[in-house]
C-alpha cells in the first residue's frame, strides 16, 4: 500500500515559471535599447548560473542577478531609475497571486481521504512559506518540507527522518531533474505532471532506462493511483 | 531530566552581527558624501522594516534594502559602479568565513554526551544551511530547524513535531526577543549569553517577570545545566 504521497510545489500545484517569463520580458523591454533579446536572456541565464552558489534557488536571488545582468550589459549606463526599476520587478513577483493550477484544489482534497499528502519544495524559506499560506492549500498538508536543493540525498534524509519507506512514497512534479529521477533512485515511485514551461536549468534527458508515468493533468492523478 | 538542548546559530555559535556592523560601515563609506552616518543608518533601517514583509530576514534581503536605500539617498544619482559595489558588499557577506564563537566546540562537544542537541535558527533557509556546513558543527546536532519567525507559534510547532515536553527543551541564545520570551511562555527553559552587538529589530525590553539565566560566556552553560 502506498502511504505518502508528496508533491512538488512551483509549477506543480501552483504558476510559478510564467511569472519568471513575464518578468524577464520586462527585463528584455528594459534593455532592448543595449542589446538583442536572446544575448539578454543568454547574459541573465549565465549570471543566474554563477550565482546559484552564493544565492540558492528563488526570488530574491534572481532579483540580484538581474541588477548584477543589467550593469553588464550597459557598461554601468543603466541609471538609478533603471535599477529601482528591476527592485520593482523583484517585488512584483513575490507579490503576485498565487494560483492555483486547474484541478488541484479538487484532487487534493480527494486524495487526502486515503494519503498522507506532503509538499516538498526547494527555494526560498520565506517565500516559500508565505505562498504555501496565500494558495489556501495549506490545509491538505500534514508535513512540508522546504530545501535548497532536490537531489537523492535530500529524499533520503527527508524519508528517514518521517521514517516513511521508499516503497511507499511516491513524489508528484513538473521536473524530471529534481522530482523524478533521484525519487525513482531511492526505489520509490513517481509521478511526472509536465508543465507548459521549464527552466533551462532544470531540463535533463530522462535517462532510457528510467520508466515512469507522465499525466497531461494532475486531475489524473487519482485514477493512476488506483491502478497501483 | 532535561532532553534536548537547542542553540540559535547567528551569534550564539557563531560571529554574526559583525559581519552585519562591517558591511553597514562599507556602506556609510560609499554614500559618506551625501549624508551623516546616522542618517544613512536610520534610513538603511526604515528600508529593512519596510521590505521584511517582502524578503524575511537574511543577507539577500538585506543587499535588496541596501541598493533601495542607496538610491533613496542619492536621489538616483548612485552610478553603476556604485550599485555594483553595493553588490559585491552582499556576496562579501554571504561568502565570509563562519568563525564560532570562543568556546563553542568545547561546550557543544561536552553536552552532546548528556543531551540531544538542536539548532533552531531563523533566517534564509540557503545561507544558515551553508553556514552549518562550514562551520564544521553540524556532527554535534541531530536535529537543525531553520525557520522564518521565531515566536510562540515557531516553538510550539517545532516542540510538537518533535515530540517534545515543554519541560525538557532549553533554548540557548543571544536575543531575549526571539531565543528566550517566546520560550519561557511555552513552560519550557531559556538561556541567554548575550552578544556583544544586538541588532535593532532584535530589542526588547524584558518584562520584570520574565526570569532567565544570563551567562557572560557559553562556556558557563555546562556548570548551569549541571546545577538543574
Amino acid at each position: 500500500m502506498l502511504r505518502t504521497l508528496a508533491f512538488d510545489a512551483d509549477d506543480t500545484l501552483w504558476h510559478n515559471e510564467t511569472h519568471y517569463a513575464e518578468t524577464q520580458e520586462a527585463f528584455r523591454t528594459l534593455l532592448r535599447a543595449y542589446h538583442d533579446d536572446a544575448w539578454i536572456d543568454a547574459r541573465l541565464h549565465d549570471t543566474e548560473m554563477r550565482n546559484l552558489q552564493h544565492y540558492g534557488y528563488g526570488i530574491k536571488g534572481f532579483t540580484l542577478s538581474m541588477i548584477e545582468t543589467a550593469l553588464e550589459l550597459t557598461e554601468d549606463r543603466l541609471d538609478g531609475a533603471g535599477i529601482r526599476q528591476v527592485v520593482e520587478l523583484g517585488k512584483t513577483m513575490l507579490a503576485m497571486p498565487v494560483e492555483s493550477l486547474p484541478g488541484v484544489t479538487e484532487v487534493l482534497q480527494e486524495l487526502s481521504k486515503d494519503f498522507e499528502l506532503m509538499v516538498i519544495t526547494k527555494g526560498d524559506l520565506f517565500d516559500q512559506e508565505t505562498k504555501l499560506a496565500r494558495s489556501g492549500l495549506g490545509i491538505y498538508f500534514s508535513k512540508v518540507e522546504i530545501v535548497s536543493e532536490k537531489d537523492e540525498a535530500t529524499y533520503a534524509a527527508i524519508l528517514e527522518r518521517h521514517v516513511i519507506p521508499a516503497d511507499r512514497f511516491t513524489m508528484v512534479g513538473n521536473s524530471v531533474k529534481s522530482d523524478i529521477l533521484p525519487v525513482l533512485a531511492l526505489g520509490a515511485r513517481a509521478v511526472h505532471v509536465p508543465y507548459h514551461l521549464t527552466w533551462a536549468h532544470e531540463q535533463v534527458a530522462a535517462p532510457a532506462e528510467a520508466a515512469f508515468p507522465v499525466l497531461a493533468s494532475i486531475r489524473d492523478l487519482p485514477a493512476l493511483l488506483r491502478g497501483w
